[in-house]
């Protein structure tokens, strides 16, 4: 198993963890402490859905330099140790004396200078994965040592995607797709949406997804309500409009998109909204450019659909993506981050066809110098009908 | 999609809202802050599978009395709007200038007396998700309250399922079950285990598991390594012990136990490690009972296995299971958790067979006055051969 759980040989790894310790270096970090599952992932490619689990605090310690050091409970060494990283400390988790901490206090100890600062991620689209009363207790012990915003040099990183990231973001993409064109096999009038979301993830499975983390959708006459909500018994009736959208895994990384079907004939609104969807994602498919901001990639689509006659969604037209299903930056108005070269990204316009009736459409990208190359195949230009 | 998206109907929401604020008085809130969505899920309902996003923080307020307060995303208003609670307070995120912390800072402000005492969870098996920066704005904001650790008063009521709660525990038992009886349908000689695993995943799906968060198992030669590592590309032969191991959730509710399956006629060693584990949880089975301890039930388990002459393993050898595919307490001689009556919980025993090699044998109980019932279908009591 070993090359599977490696997912990327070492020097992939080894080249991230490069690419941080610069970063570290750049915003002051003596060492980076990390305990999101992705983060953890990114940087020694341990891969497993144990994370379902939230019984056990998982430690990787970035330091200023050298290898990155594992202090993890012993349930997760054999998985570790099939890993690039050679330095793995365990402990005997759950333990409610001290779980892990003292090991990874004096762990951290060990990587840090005189008075050092250790970054954690803190800010927007983290959170510590970690018992609060641990991370008070490990704050103390470490005194002087100054815990801060890490958020920065981990996300700068993160965003920009290797070229062996891009194949297996692809790759999940591509799967996805033929799932979706199989959606004339079970998206008929009669049947209930929970049973078409069970036979979209057999689909996706059968395609080559390792896991299906995330299916959501909507069904509903001339539009659907809502994008979030998971199925409900409500049989799928002629002129619903139909939305499955997706984040399917293989080897670790995401895709996230979207296809919409209208079922039997659509009516002129919903091939109009398709077609104003479709050219506000076509006119950011030629648009978009590094050093652009996500406010101006949000303003490309949303003046598309305006200019169009129609009123888009009040939240957010696209986001980053890899090894979560949402990453950052934001296409929001408010969202300044600059756009790089590398960087994967959803386009996600959506618009409001009637009040409480929405339709969202969505292609994965990557940023190139020239422009954005797509990972997900284009959706048709014109609504799909399924016949009745 | 009203009935679904509910799960219950109102009074067993209000009726765990009611144990919930019973605890807090006793323990001295004035207030509970939720953040986690098997937390927010308990009380309010809402399910969706919308958390595998990272992007966005959610909220659910408990005051000391009266109806929760949901302090959430827009995006989720829909869906919350189905659930039993009125009180719904949206904001646009993500927001990079202030995301919901006013909103949330406000609202808290409004539950609360003089100098109120805000629990939030902080102890083993929890974690905030919220980004700790804005955790420590929401702490200055709201000075002089303060934020204690409340995960006594939620664990010591979630604790304790409902009969409702354990009727959706059984039917993904049961589904598991029938998943699990398809085995020899696609556990073969040659087989991928990366394939296993998916076509474990969609017999899973087509039983009735509305997504499955977690599948692990392994395979080798006279046993296992681990039991947390995703699939590898070696395939299955001759000899191996091979072990499935799922999570499957339906209604927002989680099974968790495995099984095991000799790959042609099992070795002498193999089929009686099964024996021990079997006869193992057998005792565990006559002898649980309210008031006992997390560290009594490890006892009964690891004494069956050593009197026995063979060597338990060191991890926890069972756990709590419900809302999430592991809860408090672990059956550890260091956990002195009390068992009470209506826990739901997981017998683990296992085994080494040899250096490097394990089996580990679960099945899924509640606890009744009288001693445990049964929630997953009995495994055999000799190990299933997959005949070559």
């Amino acid at each position: 198993m070993a090359e599977r759980s490696m997912i990327f040989a070492a020097p992939e790894f080894r080249a991230r963890t490069a690419r941080l310790q610069r970063a570290m270096a750049r915003d002051g970090l003596d060492a980076l402490l990390l305990t999101q599952p992705a983060d953890i992932f990114y940087v020694t490619g341990f891969l497993t859905r144990f994370w379902e689990s939230p019984a056990r605090a998982w430690f990787v310690i970035v330091p200023g330099s050298g290898e990155p050091v594992a202090v993890i409970p012993a349930i997760g060494a054999d998985l570790m140790g099939r890993c690039w990283i050679s330095d793995i400390r365990t402990w005997a988790a759950p333990d409610p004396r001290d779980d892990g901490i003292s090991l990874l206090a004096a762990s951290l100890r060990e990587t840090l200078p005189g008075t050092g600062r250790i970054g954690v991620a803190m800010a927007a689209e983290t959170h510590l994965r970690m018992p609060l009363a641990d991370f008070a207790r490990l704050r103390e012990r470490l005194a002087p040592h100054r815990f801060v915003d890490g958020t920065k040099a981990l996300h700068s990183v993160r965003e920009i995607k290797s070229e062996a990231e891009i194949d297996k973001i692809r790759a999940a993409c591509l799967l996805a797709d033929r799932a979706f064109a199989r959606v004339p096999e079970f998206v008929r009038p009669g049947a209930a949406l929970g049973d078409v979301f069970r036979s979209f993830q057999i689909a996706l499975l059968q395609e080559g997804a390792d896991w299906v983390s995330y299916v959501a959708g909507g069904a509903g006459q001339g539009g659907y309500g809502d994008v979030i909500s998971p199925a409900g018994p409500d049989p799928i009736m002629p002129g619903d409009l139909v939305m499955l959208d997706t984040g399917a895994v293989r080897d670790g990384y995401f895709c996230d998109f979207d296809r919409n079907f209208s079922i039997g004939p659509a009516s002129d609104a919903l091939r109009r909204a398709h077609d104003v969807l479709f050219a506000a994602t076509e006119r950011a498919l030629v648009r978009l450019r590094p050093a652009m901001t996500a406010a101006q990639a949000h303003a490309v689509m949303a003046e598309a659909i305006v200019q169009a006659g129609a009123v888009p969604l009040g939240g957010r037209l696209g986001h980053g993506l890899g090894v979560t299903l949402t990453e950052w930056p934001s296409f929001t108005p408010l969202d300044h981050t600059e756009l790089r070269e590398g960087m994967v990204l959803t386009l996600e316009p959506g618009l409001q066809i009637a009040p409480g009736k929405i339709m969202v459409h969505e292609e994965n990208i990557v940023l190139r110098a020239d422009g954005p190359e797509l990972l997900s195949p284009r959706a048709p230009a014109t609504l799909p009908e399924i016949r009745l």
